[in-house]
């Protein structure tokens, strides 16, 4: 279960970064959209992507959600990526996540297959001031 | 030598993911404080924390730096901590940070001893708009 104050973060329009581990370990980190629902933290990224080569061969990853309002603000979720949607799914959710950050369906050309990143939390903790 | 692009983002009063490894290769991020020189990116944090507990077991980290102004502009550095500064140097970093930060020495009482943390960067990468 998503704790509710991360549910509250991640349902905002506030960003993320999203660690994913390279293969010799070493972690990379992007700035990201994020949403979740009650059991998951949702992220979309493309299919050529490192990050999505990452997960793909480890599927561990740190999650960490800033409010936009009080950079003091923030959740970190350690968990795992435990489904990715493709196809049709993968693209209605970049369009999903562009309506809540632009207002409107994603306005970029996609490189490549959107992919729906589901993750599981093991661990949740947030900094609230 | 730090770029140049990610030596702006890091002098300015932006906030920063510092990302370390958990004994188990999982990743851990934290916002911080953050500053920069020529060679380093320069972060603080205290003895008894996990994530210094963390770098001096492996070294490898990566920092995300986010401008405060535009959030879809932000650099990556994948690098490894190569300096430790204790003590009163420890100290005196804190309080240059908070007097970029909140403009007066750091208010917080401390925990534990503080510990200046530096970063040379093995790869840079930034995302302006």
């Amino acid at each position: 279960m998503i704790e509710n104050a991360v549910r509250t973060l991640a349902r905002a329009a506030n960003f993320a970064t999203l660690t994913t581990l390279m293969p010799d370990g070493h972690p990379q980190t992007n700035v990201m959209w994020v949403d979740a629902d009650d059991e998951h933290i949702y992220m979309n990224s493309e299919v050529h992507r490192q990050k999505f080569k990452n997960i793909q061969r480890d599927p561990r990853v740190t999650v960490v959600i800033m409010s936009s309002a009080n950079p003091y603000e923030y959740a970190e979720v350690r968990g795992r990526v435990v489904e990715i949607e493709t196809g049709d799914a993968g693209r209605a959710g970049i369009d999903t996540l562009s309506r809540k950050y632009l207002g409107r369906d994603y306005p970029t050309a996609v490189q490549s297959e959107r992919v729906g990143i589901k993750i599981t939390p093991d661990r949740q903790r947030v900094w609230l001031t």
